[in-house]
């Protein structure tokens, strides 16, 4: 029997737990899931004969210790900021480990450590990151191979409702969290790379500079620019690359219609609301629009965006009900982005019996044998329910596909990784397929921004 | 001979060095000029027999003690963050002192040693902080003295470029810190009060909620509102005022160009631009708009921004010289605002001859008798040169008539003070009329913003 901790029982380790308990006779695998909350633990190991549930607290310093050294792999499902003393554990204890987090500054420093001790140190291997990296890696690997050179790419990810459960004009329920969701954008210009220029788009001007997505099947979808498109730009070899973009899937007209709670001011986390307890949905409208002794906030909302008689963003102004009278905000000391968070938390939870769904877009533009060409690859994963959500298969998955065949040594190579092996990504990739994380990829006519070549 | 400490010989301190010089005889006085540069103190002391320059280092403390020791009152011109040393030592050698700038929770935490030892801390004596106040509170004593209360406060204040050398389409030179102008209100939402409303502004709509100032004589203005509107409210009593608004005034029309900037993304601090120093300035203004292979910047700026063919916007903008293909950067690693600050400063420096001026305008709504009146009150205040600006006259003259009036036993009241007090601003507006800072006064029909109470 090969032990397995799993550290962090919570939403998106489901699919995790699930795939783990299920290969666990074939692989003979002894499944201890660690959480704070031994409840949490208890409903995910679901008596399964292979898994132990236990109360952790990754503070306690022994238990850990002890946890850590019974298990020949961990698995950290814990907030991205907390792996950092368990990998140091893993060091002293000579364990690998699988995160799904971003490469923190203190994990990259164990690099050395971890090689020395022939450790993996598997990170970025849940949806975005992780499924991003691999099936882009995937086809600017054989680009190359074929001698070809990838001069565009283009990455989108979103997080969204299933067309079945698609219920409201903005077509978007929260599937993750709403902070962040709210909060997309902050901090900075969007900075990406068109065409051999640099190009930065601010805040204001974010939601209004968006891309169409066409995805055989679903329909019509658009991506707006995500803060920082050229983090991996080296790391995928794309340094001569004329235009790499990442960005955020919605449906179309979201960002159009959420420009405008940009523009309003309701996203700003920076300061606090007077009496925002107190304070009805109406009047937290009204505190961003000029005062008026008669004019209705509905005619000055519409005056101040310019919002036409006829324009589909006012009924999707209306259903989040900011212009009642009646409704109070009731949270105390509350940033506009805050209220707006429980406002929109009220219209865009899901309901029971609704499904997420995961979209993922790559474009690589390459140039072979003096000709350009371009490949469109598109995933879309659908949720079976609230547990095994979309989000927790394609979070979950890769991480414990990777356990295992680090376990199984079909994972070799020691260090602080990412998923952007061939040894990795080829056979995460082939068996997330029968999950139905599947890419389809297409061969069509290369789409840059200067097809021919324009000299301006 | 009384012996007056003057730390700071910058701009600011020109006309407050002139007034103590002039006074010197009269008043008995020995002035001591402490700068780091021994160069810039002799420069402003031109040899006068009652004053005498010195190369002052603030963070030598032997030398801080001993020139302290030696003066009767001390006047802080230092950066604001500066002062407190000062004031400390200012306690243990029981000294009074002057300083123009907001007082610090540091300096406010001497209050208590202040009074105590009977000393005068006096601050915020400039002209903003500083006349304003004085001119603020002169009005609102009067309206409370006769009985009315005050409804309706606004007050703003800028530092233009006098019309004689007005000769820009922005009608708008640096006569400050150019920093400080291109990131006016960043940082938070823009804060007040209007109608018994809270009122806030975020940055991407600041510079379109402007309001219209005329000023007899000097034509139209407009102003944008301040970060907080609120800070004084308290001091100045206006807690139960419906309105309290605080503004900045520029000329009409700068503020809807620059919002075209502040859309653009170009007065972004938060983040430095790829290979700014061979960037031309053509490339700047490109790098936030869409990419496109033929389509010129012109027309992509136009478009992105909706500037009409006829729009006088545009002629703003070319005067900037920002779609200029030749003229490079040359700064290393900046910050989209440091190279709109650069672009700026080549057209809105003052030219050798050019004048500032100071406008300031209150409006001072309230009720008499069951009757709504108004008072506006209005300053403009013309630079001699470019030594005796208007900046210059407006900061330094009320600090230097305050630190004679406070070595005069004129101003009594101990503690950590602003100019509030009728027995410090009566003195201090007064004698400022003879230096050509004088307010006038009108009474106006109530312009309150719901005149005849409708309920909305």
């Amino acid at each position: 029997m090969r032990n397995i901790l799993v550290i962090g029982a919570g939403r998106s380790a489901s699919s995790l737990i699930k795939y783990l308990l299920d290969k666990s006779g074939q692989e003979q695998l002894q499944i201890t899931i660690a959480d704070l909350s031994l409840e949490l633990a208890q409903k995910k190991t679901k008596n399964h004969p292979n898994a132990k549930a236990i109360a952790f607290d990754i503070f306690n310093e022994q238990q850990r210790h002890e946890e850590i050294q019974k298990a020949d792999i961990i698995v950290s499902m814990l907030p991205a900021s907390m792996h950092i003393e368990v990998a140091k554990d893993c060091i002293t204890f000579k364990k690998n480990m699988v995160t799904a987090s971003y490469i923190s500054k203190e994990m990259q420093e164990l690099d050395k450590a971890a090689k020395e001790n022939g450790l993996i140190f598997m990170n970025e291997i849940g949806l975005d990151p992780g499924i991003d990296h691999m099936s882009a890696m995937k086809i600017l690997d054989e680009i190359r191979e074929k001698g070809g050179k990838t001069i565009l790419f283009e990455s989108f990810c979103g997080g969204l409702v299933a067309p079945e459960s698609d219920t409201n004009l903005w077509n978007y329920k929260f599937t993750w969290n709403p902070r962040n969701v709210v909060l997309a954008g902050q901090g900075g210009a969007a900075k990406f790379i068109q065409e051999g220029t640099y190009k930065y788009i601010p805040y204001n001007k974010l939601f209004r500079r968006t891309e169409f997505l066409e995805v055989e099947g679903y329909g019509r979808f658009e991506g707006y620019a995500n803060r920082d498109s050229l983090k991996y730009r080296t790391v995928y070899g794309l340094d001569d690359a004329l235009t790499c973009y990442r960005g955020t899937i919605r449906r179309v007209g979201y960002s159009r219609a959420w420009d405008i709670l940009v523009q309003l001011g309701m996203t700003d986390d920076s300061y606090t609301i007077e009496n925002s307890e107190d304070m009805t949905y109406r009047e937290f409208t009204n505190s961003f629009l000029p005062y008026h002794p008669t004019d209705t906030v509905e005619i000055k909302l519409r005056h101040a965006q310019k919002i036409d008689q006829d324009d589909v963003i006012w009924d999707k102004l209306l259903e989040l009900d900011i212009f009642n009278a009646d409704k109070k905000i009731t949270l105390k000391n509350a940033t506009p982005a805050q209220v707006l968070e429980k406002i929109l938390s009220e219209k865009w939870t899901l309901e029971p019996k609704d499904k997420d769904m995961i979209v993922m877009y790559h474009k690589f533009g390459y140039k072979l044998d003096g000709e350009k060409k371009q490949i469109d690859s598109t995933m879309v994963c659908i949720g079976d329910d609230q547990t095994y959500t979309a989000m927790a298969k394609t979070v979950g998955l890769p991480v414990a596909i990777a356990a295992i065949k680090i376990l199984n040594g079909e994972i070799k190579t020691p260090g602080v990784q990412l998923p952007i092996a061939k040894e990795v990504y080829t056979p995460i990739l082939k068996e997330l397929e029968e999950y139905g994380v599947i890419f389809k990829e297409e061969h069509v006519d290369y789409l840059g921004y200067n097809p021919l070549n324009v000299s301006s």
